[in-house]
């Protein structure tokens, strides 16, 4: 359904050709990459494949003006990268589609490129394929990411059991904190003034947590190859809803204990200077594509010592419940319904 | 790097549970469909896997103005769809991702589905996983399409060898003849006074291969199984480009005969009634979606006696040519370079 004029315009060959020499490297299992009606890959006996997209809209998802097509790319590749650390899958081929808007430089889609590959380049994603079209307005961004696992060997979010421990990898709210530090507009007054009170250490930290976080595919396939994990889900719209998604594909209820959310002395900083509960960002700030999972109490001393030994950072944060529990947080003995959006019971 | 507040705008989750509910049946090899952070799949051994990928811009390649919703999910799905039928491959599963402006009914959306999956019925095309986002201005409908073959056997671009025929499936030309029948404001006066000069069942004929084109899965399908094509494409930006690509990764030429191009008896009424010549609607039109394809001159009877026996259009177009011969058309023994968008010569 190609509208030659529209692509022609775009100068679409060129540019598509130039990209597939710059990234499409020879990957095992690639029979034909980028040049075909379609990319052509023979999979390997006894795995299974496991198939992820996201569309990312200009204006809803990302910005020009708070973000460099760079961080975009970058971010865009580790959204759909997180998605199969969730699996504990490994990530192997990616198909990327764009709408383009005239007004963009060319400079700036090879930057958007270079973001993407660079976060793709640790797991040695090949990307075999893709589409440009013509936008009539702002950019959009499509990525279809395929990893593999053994077959019978995946994470889903459906397998929690009532008493299993509920852990989170990283820290939470970092990504929300560093959003509000580059794009003051989504700023309250009182988060400008943070911006003055947080040392500039921190607030690295916590701008570089938002542009280029790390989705956790390597904790995930260690969670998946031990088979220490009942469910699993990538925190990326917060804690509180991906939790819900979890807990609704699991037919369970959870209890979070809110003390033991694990947030980094900078997200603490910068919670202070603004007057932001820290549990607030950790329960609300999405992108933070930690992963959430649950396992079995008596995996807790074996996840705990190889996640030590591994440099991995796990914390336990509370526990899966019988379903008319209901999803619940507590602190400091009182315990209230987690809500979706308003965090006011605590304050 | 997902927006929950541009999500829950759009009550992506309901739509989308009852979408899947609608359209994701139980395909062979699928693990699990949509539900997940990914879908996942087992692929059967020995087999070779194809993924295609389209992304379509409303105003770009379709507009709500001259097709509906339905229109114009079954387009968008002949689209990807006729990638797979040019490698020969048996379509399988569907991701489709869709950012929605807010002005944008939730029942148009559901039609778009519906279109789609009904392009995609005939080949039991499952669909097992998809996003959506909200957009700012128009609509974006991006399909990754993966289909199967054996191992070592697909129809690929680059295979055509000098001396081969070249064969086109079905007629040419229908599909442009009918956009300007819907899309007066593409029409030319002399177009527009046509309407009136044509028939209203070849109108029918040429809106309908318009709208409701058919991708040859079968035709590549059985090209493939019987290795009668030594290289594939499908006609989606019209034969004068498309020959072109496979020109080009074949490293070949080509002569095309102007007057065995196959055109309908409505295209050729509605050339007459434009004064436009029916050769060149041939050659410029896309979205026909029929496969054009080389084959060694020994299998030239086998490709008609079976062509004939299964009820298939294939005709004879011209033959390949070495690379500096280049690529050329002629007609009542005169030869021109086709050109890729002016078609004076003839006139």
């Amino acid at each position: 359904m190609a509208n030659r004029k529209a692509k022609s315009a775009l100068q679409e060959f060129p540019l598509i050709r130039g990209l597939a020499r710059r990234f499409a490297h020879r990957a095992p299992g690639l029979i034909r990459g980028i040049g075909d009606d379609a990319a052509v890959v023979e999979p390997t006996s006894q795995t299974w494949w496991h198939i992820t997209t996201d569309l990312l809209a200009e204006g809803i998802h990302f910005d020009f003006t708070s973000a460099s097509p760079q961080s975009i790319g970058y971010r865009a590749g580790m959204a759909n990268l997180s998605d199969l650390a969730a699996m504990g899958a490994d990530p192997r081929y990616m198909v990327v589609s764009l709408a383009i808007p005239r007004t963009l430089k060319p400079s700036h889609i090879v930057k958007i490129y270079t973001g993407l590959m660079n976060a793709c380049r640790r797991d040695r994603v090949a990307l075999i394929g893709g589409d440009t079209s013509a936008s009539k307005t702002g950019l959009f961004l499509n990525i279809t990411l395929i990893g593999t696992t053994p077959t019978q060997q995946a994470l889903f979010r459906h397998g929690a059991q009532v008493g299993d421990l509920i852990y989170v990898t990283g820290t939470l709210g970092d990504s929300l904190a560093g959003l509000r530090i580059v794009m003051p507009l989504h700023s309250t007054p009182r988060s400008i003034k943070s911006r003055i009170a947080l040392s500039s250490s921190h607030q690295r930290f916590l701008v570089g947590r938002h542009l280029q976080p790390t989705a956790r595919v390597a904790e995930g396939r260690w969670l998946n190859q031990q088979r220490l994990a009942s469910a699993a889900i990538d925190v990326s719209d917060g804690l509180s809803g991906d939790l819900r998604h979890l807990c609704e594909a699991s037919r369970v209820g959870a209890e979070i204990e809110l003390d033991k959310l694990p947030i980094s002395t900078a997200c603490h900083a910068y919670a202070k200077a603004t007057g932001c509960p820290p549990f607030q960002l950790a329960l609300t700030g999405g992108e933070d594509y930690e992963l959430l999972f649950t396992a079995a109490p008596s995996s807790r001393s074996t996840i705990e010592q190889q996640a030590r030994t591994r440099g991995y950072r796990v914390t336990c944060i509370g526990n899966v419940r019988p379903k008319r529990f209901g999803i619940q947080m507590s602190s400091g003995g009182r315990r209230v319904p987690l809500p979706l959006t308003s965090y006011e019971h605590f304050h």
